[in-house]
């Protein structure tokens, strides 16, 4: 047996979880949020509205957009957007390593 | 802004969790699987597998139901299943109280 957790935000209703997280993580790695949605079996039009619903709510922006260019545009994640994926994952780590020592405790050793 | 999660034990798929969880619990209330499964807006026949399919992958009994008799009957939580609702339940607590402390820590405070 072992344990299994989902842990996300909310402020009237759901705010972050794990798929803008993940959305995020790819957007910083592939430089693209249609990669990234891509890599993500979703369409570009759902994880725009995704984020973009989580930017108004959260009131800043998670990505910023570039058009046209050298480089032919792209997305990267803004510094308030890291911030986010930084303190989720942390959120994430620490709860899990302590959920899963309390199943331990709990469940396994009594 | 505050922090939510969902916490369920996993064996070859998931095992147990809050569905199950308050499922024995309103047995353990109303005496009755019946009566359980109508005030979780569940069908008898929904609930009456779930538990059953529970108690196969256990290895053990999380009811006993009584047919007839004096009191017409009627379902009790086995000694193991209260067993399991009491760790559950103690999972879920301490659970929930490091992952808001953490959040508190990781969101709010930094």
């Amino acid at each position: 047996m072992e344990v299994k957790c989902k842990i996300w935000i909310e402020e009237d209703g759901k705010i972050f979880g794990k798929g803008p997280y993940e959305l995020l993580k790819a957007v910083e790695k592939t430089g693209s949020l249609s990669r990234a949605a891509k890599s993500m079996d979703m369409s570009y039009n759902k994880a725009f509205h995704l984020l973009k619903d989580i930017e108004k709510r959260l009131g800043y922006k998670l990505i910023e957009t570039q058009t046209g260019g050298k480089s032919g545009g792209g997305s990267t994640v803004t510094n308030a957007g890291k911030d986010m994926v930084k303190r989720y994952e942390k959120l994430i780590k620490l709860s899990e390593d302590t959920i899963s020592k309390l199943f331990q405790e709990i469940f396994l050793e009594t």
